[in-house]
């Protein structure tokens, strides 16, 4: 069996694979596969919502073994694995059922698929858990915080001029952003459960908020859309083009959060208008913001984010750029894209 | 000696070369070094003002040589050597000097320091110039604008927050920039000639405005200092540290220009703040823009730019991000730089 060391090593690989996912309804998960003799045979990772936990995909990449084979072996993975059956069956049953050795895992699972530590030892499997986990903790400390308060994880995109602007005074604002960043935040948007923009939005530019591919055809998944606001909507819109959509009336984040969590929703994407997504930032509620810049000066005009609350500068949100995850900083053809989360609690 | 084909390949490493410098006082420039079979065997490049043109670079790389060696090596360069003796001697001479037989240039030099190619083929030199040097007008075309409108080149420095803010309400402005961010813009104060600020900055926070290294030490090369308006400024200054500052009153870019022109400054460093910053924005006169942005979301406060003229979209000042140099997109710390320069017209 693997030693200590070992052990330690091999979770640091899976942290390490684990950043290749997204963040969303699920926690960015990294597993491993060790044999007797401790090397490192298979690595797995949980790509996102709807995608093969990190402990499937690793067991996947195995591919057949001898039950006496399986026995040797240990799966090191940074989250206690599910005991729970989402989208996806669970992990501990999986895991039990492949006949592996033993299980090493990072952070304890406190949410609703807790349990599946007390069920492979039930099974006769080998468990034990890493005496740190904090790196762990800290690659989602944003979704834990989303658990914790009962509600889905959320995405917030901004896209802006250089100098923070979202249009000219007159309100013309349809920069031409590269088909590099579209591709981008389309990739986003069939990530997500739903997308939530503001009444504003839908009644200036009616969008259709999709998620297509370059070509302009529709990706496998697609997002539900949320709208948010009182005021009344005109009868025919491009996002109403299946049934999944519905306007929440009013303006508090809280109450648009509490029906999202109502729709099954686990991940959203707040797409606009800056008074929506100022709302959401105001709140600290963006668990991570997409930025896009457009290479221009405007000079004038909207800003991006706008709260009427703050009045020095310790009232300021702040950030870094997520070097917790595969994506920090891109250039997208002529824009940038930066990748934030919220600093962590100390 | 070279054939066409190898000169060909030489001028594209010695754009290459080129980019690895700083734009300023003088242009981009690189140059490389083939010997009687068309091989490279040394490359050179402007570091930035005061530093040794590309050719001579290029030449010091080579080493000592024999006459007989010399006759037989060509020197390829992007732009046609100055017949010129500024802050170094001309370079027309230096390679006439060092006994080359041949050079091949790219763009021709239409400024004070022109004459070069006429001088080494009276020199005996063979002199050839590229049919193509489109690349390397557009690696300097701004600079090729200073020139032609007899004024320094012109540095752009913004920072700010994410929502392109530089205060809150309050005023409060000082975020945390980091180490490395600091550290960046110092290098770039000791590569100008002249900072210039507005009066305002000058009475707010009265900056010293000197180039220091990261424990504080000045660096070798200092800027001088302009400070930009008719405010009555107070009787003692931190920028007020040697006799090279002055107060040039006026709200007038051009008349500021006017007044760097008559003091030989052939680089102007434009520090702020946001209002002085904007009218060289707004004039297209910023040849290139550091843009710094720290993590934060301030979501209330002054904008980092703002152009009164303002009116659509297409008022909008087009950058891109300055892929023609060594410097483009960086995260320093925290932080993050993002080089730019206008797009060049078509």
């Amino acid at each position: 069996m693997a030693t200590e060391q070992q052990l330690d090593a091999a979770l640091e690989t899976a942290l390490e694979t684990a950043r290749r996912g997204h963040r969303g309804a699920n926690p960015l998960v990294g597993a491993c596969i060790l044999d007797e003799n401790g090397s490192l045979i298979a690595t797995g990772y949980h790509q996102g919502a709807g995608s093969p936990h990190a402990e499937i995909d690793a067991l996947r990449r195995l591919g057949r073994i001898s039950r006496e084979r399986a026995a040797t072996l240990t799966m090191v993975v940074t989250l206690e694995p599910c005991n729970h059956t989402g989208r996806t069956g669970p992990c501990a049953a999986a895991i039990a059922q492949a006949g592996l050795g033993a299980v090493h895992y990072g952070q304890a699972d406190d949410t609703a698929a807790s349990g599946g530590a007390d069920y492979l030892s039930a099974a006769g499997v080998k468990v034990s858990q890493a005496r740190e986990a904090s790196a762990i903790r800290e690659l989602n400390h944003r979704w834990i915080r989303a658990k914790e308060q009962g509600r889905p994880f959320i995405t917030v995109k901004t896209a802006q001029s250089l100098d923070g602007r979202i249009n000219a005074p007159d309100g013309t604002s349809q920069w031409i952003t590269s088909a590099q960043s579209r591709a981008h935040a389309h990739a986003l948007r069939a990530r997500v459960d739903a997308i939530v923009v503001g009444t504003n939005t839908v009644v200036h530019d009616d969008p259709r908020l999709n998620a297509r591919a370059a070509d302009g055809t529709a990706l496998p998944r697609q997002p539900h859309r949320l709208v948010m606001g009182r005021r009344e909507l005109p009868g025919t819109l491009a996002l109403a083009f299946d049934e999944h959509w519905e306007q929440v009336r009013t303006r508090e984040v809280h109450e648009l959060i509490a029906r999202a969590s109502e729709l099954g929703y686990g991940h959203l994407l707040i797409e606009g208008g800056a008074t929506v997504a100022s709302a959401f930032i105001a709140a600290d509620l963006a668990d991570e913001i997409y930025c896009y810049q457009a290479p221009v000066i405007i000079g004038a005009g909207d800003c991006s984010v706008n709260i009427a609350a703050t009045r020095t500068l310790s009232d300021a949100r702040a950030y870094r750029i997520d070097a917790f995850s595969g994506e920090t900083l891109a250039r997208l053809g002529p824009d940038i894209m930066l990748h934030l989360e919220p600093l962590p609690d100390n």
